[in-house]
């Protein structure tokens, strides 16, 4: 396949629209595997895979991720199937002698570098969380990430060692289309890009 | 369309590998344009877009470039018809009147607040790049996404007004399948996951 026709293209972007609401339709937990198979080969720096993720899926784990959330985004996530938490681990450098033989020193780059650490995790679990909304639609899902919560919340109640911080949800579910909204506009060409 | 189908999920996610060398085939503007069109769609924070792209294909830019480089990634953008600079704008906000009027507040939200706005944009700019290099290949491109350059470099030579960062490089091309290193192992669901 040279490239995706497009009825493709519709679905992974230009007709994919963030969902606000759910139908009652369950998602398995097989889909939820499934979904982390296929975005998972999306590259990072070094493959460093910093992104952890949190499946909120029973009504205990939803309770305790509720007083993290903005009054616009509990009734979307009370309605998802499943939220997932993309969060990124501050010790992934851990994995590197295992995951880029092709730089055994590769650990040492990051190891103690708490900025360094920061901004590659932050980068790279935010690249694995867009593999994720794509997948996720690839996959016939409809995605609805959210920004608006107190991560400092979230951390303390599913991520109390300390090593893993929230980056940021995504509700996972079949939406429901009499809930999106009207679509926003984006940058034109000229405005975002340049050729040089 | 449900979903993509079997080959439509190898060609963006499970046989696409990055590329480290690429055939001597033109990248055209106009699929330059097409690239920004299609990855333009995925979502970011109250539609904040902050990427910026700057799609360096001269050789007068590609040597203004060049300095800035890794030993190893250098022979790679020479080679390649385009290299993106993913950068992103610290005055995302000033777009948010016009893209985000769902809340009239929203550019309130980052005036003035460095830190937020940093980490928006890295977050947000992030989510970007990783649209582009899905679309990339949805488009029957090849892309390689290159972390080892200096930063401070590349925005003197070309954001010296300050207000743009870069944050990542991707060459852009048709890739040279005997260039490609041998993939390595992703993170199990149990490593990276978990259901709760």
């Amino acid at each position: 396949m040279a490239e995706l026709d497009a009825d493709g293209m519709d679905l992974i972007f230009r007709n994919a629209r963030s969902q606000n609401g759910f139908l009652p339709k369950p998602v398995s937990n097989d889909q939820l595997k499934a979904l982390y198979e296929l975005m998972k080969w999306g590259p990072t720096t070094m493959n460093t895979q910093p992104m952890r993720l949190v499946f909120v899926v029973s009504k205990e784990a939803k309770d305790k991720l509720a007083p993290a959330l903005s009054p616009g985004n509990l009734p979307k996530v009370m309605a998802a199937p499943a939220t997932a938490i993309i969060a990124y681990d501050l010790e992934f450098y851990n994995h590197l002698p295992r995951n880029f033989p092709n730089n055994p020193n590769a650990k040492s780059l990051f190891e103690g570098k708490t900025e360094h650490v920061e901004r590659t995790a932050l980068r790279n679990g935010s690249l694995q969380g867009a593999y994720l909304i794509i997948a996720a639609r690839a996959l016939g899902l409809g995605a609805g990430p959210m920004s608006g919560f107190d991560n400092a919340k979230v951390d303390a109640a599913f991520f109390p060692e300390g090593k893993c911080k929230s980056n940021f949800l995504c509700n996972i579910g079949y939406g429901d289309p009499t809930k999106i909204f009207p679509r926003n506009p984006r940058l034109s060409f000229d405005e975002a890009c340049k050729i040089a």
